[in-house]
């Protein structure tokens, strides 16, 4: 590893590799290893490469991730692997820091085309594909998303129709908008696709299923009945060949359909494990939430690269020159500089440690440890949840570190704008945000009051209502953070208590219960209303439904820094870096009760004189952690491999001394040329 | 033009057209023609063209730019020109629908290049290089900015230095970091520069000027001396060919120093119209404000596209069923969606009509009908400031947009993406947006109270303070907003009242007016404080005042909205588009106060019960502007040549017909199969 903290001139002397730990969570290894293969030049894209050596490129680092074995953790033990989700998830999200490209086509690849013929095949069907797909050998595409339906699965309208006479099914595109849309591995490599397509068999639609469709040949010619069109070039992302695929009546053998949650007999009897339709349909999606659950971390790695280059360079750059000499103000040292990257850095430390305890969710389910509907829904919801804020934050954190470097920042070389422009679509894939966080409220909602359950409202609801009435309810513990909340937030203003975690928890927590219950008042009304007037009265609470999800969420995430900081401190044996981890905790939990305190001082309980002191304790942390900055991004355990900025490495420090070297000798020959104030001041003197 | 308004529900039946020319403002017909050479395809860059072929189509474009006579409209009238500075602004700033790298091409070129010869030159140098600079047969650097120093521009490390021997200067860059960077046309076609060097000359450094330094042959080889490097690949503008230049003892003769500001006789002699070094250096500063005005303008432009772009897309765009019928529903009709882009279309045009007060400014002050220190402080102070907020709503905006549209956004095709990467950098280049709005804030300050004319408070400041104590004092009008506010505020509640402009006003003055006086009793200490401990003091307070320079820019540009409004209003023929302009000025002047809504609970005087009122009224107001969407976009005057992005036209509409017709025709088939739902609603028949 490649983990070379700068030198800093603050006298804490913080040992990043402490933090490292609390950061890289239950699969360190894995997350070493993942950093390693980014690390590997064979594993980058060539700068300045066309279209196509960008994408032969990350075809090459797809086959470098199958040799190393990581795809093949998932797996189950008769078949090579070691069902290990986490660890998978752990050490592949790490491959951002390679390219976000080659993040996402080993994802398409690994995590959704041999993840859906995993999780949604028979073990003959494992045996059939599953091998080739981990490998490698078989590259796939995961066909759902179509032109006309993005987030609205339920309704695709490709057809895959069984005929008993042939035992083939007929899978068709019957309109332009049922085209496959956005497909990985679609443009240029993919030999087979998971297509997932309404199943008619006998007469009657069973709803959306997927099968495996061969869509070329070794060569890579087109099958008869497919065809595609090559997405080009979109706004980031540039290795993965996104394209579109139609097809024209493609038979493909009945065994081709993937049968764990519905299978169809040779005459064409429909059988399932799970009768009602809608659960059935809900449960098969549940099981390829690994995609949300590695955005998320994808998009964690994003931040903490982002910030790595900005706060380096932060830390090197000088510009203006300070009063008190001739030596410039370093970037790192200006409080609007600092009020810039600090909070960023805080939530990156909350978004890495709340991941870690999605990854053990992920686990817990997917090894079978624990695996219920209760613990799948609370994945999902955290899945859901994580992903949107995630996602959101490392847009919002890498823009601001590209301006925070100036036109440094803008160059191709420092990374930072091809980081933006890669991560953006995260916001709007695998789920787009503003859908996935009303399925968020919408189970806020239903734990909060049964009569939720069964409601339909509509819309974007509809679907998420229909997903969670078919399910058990799952408390996301609403009703337990009401408590005592006055009894916190009225003793003395002091600095110490607005920093008290107990008062950030409980005003955060407050937040969201006050805004769960609000909505369900607003919308108990919908039960009795016609659905029309239901959804309409749902939709003019929609965005209060979605900023309660964010809300939630936002906690969930504090909670989870808020307990990695005290497992520190518990520990006892690491107390400058659990104070650091501390001020990052009060520095994000003060940054969220700044972010919505209008909402705090007009419905919660934040008295003034104390919602005051916020900003100027979060301008105190700032200045704090500004002192530790090098360190705290060095914990995210990046060397200049992995980063790849020239800003980020010592260029700046050496052109400054150089420069700085030129003065000195310049000012000490007689030559030198003094400027016009010197000479009125000579002249005065003289005169 | 190509202003063709989609077909749209609503019933008030706006006039785009009405609308158009309050945004166009005095200088319609240059924007026209502007837009009309923004749709000639000669004007676009080859899409998935190599960075050679996108610098070439963007050198052409500069060519069409100055065949149509546009560069021509700035120059004297004896020189063929108009001393016509607003109305060629006007027009330029247009071609950012033809693509941003047109824009900064020709902004560098003309703008710049040009710029610098007309405004720091003489007579002579005028008619030496102007004409072939403004048709565009000298393309030019204006090579400012260098790796070591951005914004801070007196601190540049090239020098000038005079040889009487020999008549000449000899241009030197004496250390890496003095390395010109960034620097537009000189990685491909530049000819000559306008370099900024520090003038030294019997001795004495004179601070820094500009010369013209011939920098390749007419056939593109390097002159002697001079070396090249290419900023290669950025996160846009890709048609910019940027470059870094380093000069080794290039000689240029005396005549070749501009000398407006400082003049060198043969001798060696130095003399100035302008006594003070200081005020000399921001004298001649001030003269490239044009640079900063054409930003806000262009972000204005980039922010309208992306909108035109989003709003007809939603309005087309349906996703998920709704209650009420099998037809789904429009993503314009969805609350959050309204929410999304109803304040970002309302802040659009609070910029656009902002900018136009800007360029009035900066004619009246530019032809000469108005130039006085003082009207050249409001001018250099609005463009600082509105350069800084536009530039960032505009990629706030682009990237809500992307968004937005889903996956379609993110495709190159629908230029989204491409919008966001160029218009990146206009939030650091032609000065830091932090840097800007620190000289705003100051200037506020300076305002305010006399005693921060003359304390230099170190780091960035000190330039800042710098650049203003050099100049009279420029009365912002703080001293009479704090009128009567509470009068205003403490009516009956109701959704009129907050939505009365002169409350809206009181509030967003109110606020300026009471963080300047905050900030200056904060920093009146640093009067007595020595250097370093002032600037420590005014560091603590750094982001503060960066707040309050947002505040009181986001004043002038609600008033420009405002008084725009009401001029609709009084014109009395256009009812119902005023009504629409009132919306929007509501709506933008909410979304303000909400946005600062902790701070004005805790500092100013809205009371609570109020404010809860502001969230339902920003509700409503978007729903309404929602039902006008489409026409309040078509008033920005694009039709299908300059936004030039499918989702943008007819595509999705006639996908979604044809899939209704396949569903419609399809259900009317016997054979159409059920779902489950149905079969087992038939069989409860049966049974």
């Amino acid at each position: 590893m490649n983990t070379t903290a700068a030198p800093s001139k603050n006298a804490t002397a913080l040992s990043p590799s402490v933090l490292t730990e609390v950061l890289d969570g239950s699969w360190a290894a894995a997350r070493r290893r993942g950093r390693e293969m980014a690390a590997d030049p064979r594993a980058h894209l060539p700068a300045g490469g066309s279209l196509e050596e960008l994408r032969a490129a990350t075809t090459a680092g797809v086959g470098l991730v199958a040799e190393s074995g990581l795809s093949r953790l998932p797996l189950p033990e008769a078949m090579g692997g070691r069902n290990s989700h986490g660890e998978y998830v752990a050490g592949f999200e790490e491959l951002v820091a390679a390219s976000p490209s080659l993040q996402i086509k080993a994802g398409v690849q690994f995590g959704l085309f041999a993840g859906a013929i995993q999780h949604l095949g028979n073990e003959e069907q494992h045996a059939r594909w599953l091998d080739d797909a981990v490998s490698g050998r078989l590259l796939g595409c995961f066909a759902m998303t179509e032109i006309g339906h993005g987030s609205d699965v339920a309704e695709l309208g490709t057809t895959a129709t069984y005929e008993p006479d042939t035992g083939e099914f007929v899978v068709h595109t019957p309109f332009r908008a049922a085209t496959k849309e956005y497909i990985g591995n679609a443009a240029r490599d993919g030999r087979a696709a998971v297509v997932f397509a309404q199943l008619v068999t006998n007469g009657v639609n069973h709803g959306v299923h997927a099968l495996v469709v061969p869509i070329r040949t070794e060569d890579g010619a087109p099958l008869p009945g497919v065809s595609f069109e090559d997405d080009g070039k979109k706004g980031g992302l540039l290795g993965v060949d996104n394209g579109r695929i139609a097809f024209d009546r493609v038979r493909v053998p009945r065994e081709n359909l993937l049968t764990r949650y519905g299978a169809v007999a040779a005459d064409g009897t429909y059988s399932s494990p799970i009768d009602s339709p809608g659960r059935r349909f809900f449960t098969m999606l549940g099981t390829l939430v690994q995609g949300r659950v590695s955005l998320d971390g994808a998009a964690v790695v994003g931040q903490k690269l982002a910030l790595d280059i900005a706060v380096r360079y932060a830390d090197q750059r000088r510009q203006f020159a300070s009063a008190s000499s001739l030596e410039e103000t370093r970037l790192l040292d200006y409080q609007r500089h600092q009020r810039r990257l600090m909070p960023r850095l805080a939530e990156a430390y909350a978004h890495a440690i709340a991941h870690e305890t999605l990854l053990q969710s992920f686990e817990r389910v997917f090894s079978g440890a624990e695996d219920t509907d209760e613990t799948r829904q609370v994945l999902e919801t955290q899945a859901a949840g994580f992903k949107a804020l995630s996602t959101w934050a490392a847009l919002d954190t890498v823009q601001e570190c590209r301006e925070a470097c100036g036109g440094a920042g803008f160059m191709a070389e420092n990374r930072l704008v091809g980081l933006h422009a890669d991560l953006d679509v995260y916001a709007t894939f695998e789920g787009d945000n503003t859908v996935l966080l009303q399925l968020v409220g919408k189970r806020l909602l239903q734990d909060y009051a049964e009569e939720f359950r069964d409601i339909d409202f509509g819309g974007a609801a509809r679907f998420i209502g229909a997903q969670a009435a078919e399910h058990t309810l799952h408390r996301t513990g609403l009703a337990n953070v009401g408590r005592a909340i006055g009894d916190l937030v009225t003793a003395p203003v002091k600095e110490k208590r607005i920093r008290s975690g107990k008062v950030q928890e409980a005003l955060l927590a407050d937040r969201v219960e006050t805004m769960v219950s609000g909505l369900a008042q607003a919308l108990r009304p919908a039960a009795k209303m016609s659905p029309a007037a239901g959804a309409e009265l749902f939709n003019r609470h929609q965005n209060e439904l979605v900023e309660a999800a964010i809300a939630y969420v936002e906690l969930l995430k504090w909670r989870s820094l808020n307990e990695a900081m005290h497992r520190l401190e518990d520990a006892g044996h690491a107390p400058a870096e659990a104070k650091a981890l501390r001020r990052i905790r009060d520095l994000h939990g003060l940054t969220l009760l700044s972010r919505h305190m209008a909402w705090h001082l007009m419905y919660g309980r934040l008295p003034m004189a104390r919602a005051r002191l916020i900003e100027e304790t979060v301008d105190r942390l700032c200045t704090k952690l500004a002192a530790d900055a090098v360190e705290l991004v060095a914990a995210f355990g990046y060397g200049p491999q992995q980063r790849r900025a020239p800003i980020a490495e010592d260029a700046e420090r050496e052109r400054q001394a150089e420069a700085r070297e030129y003065y000195r000798r310049a000012r000490a020959r007689a030559d030198w040329p003094v400027d016009e104030k010197e000479l009125r001041r000579r002249a005065k003197k003289r005169g």
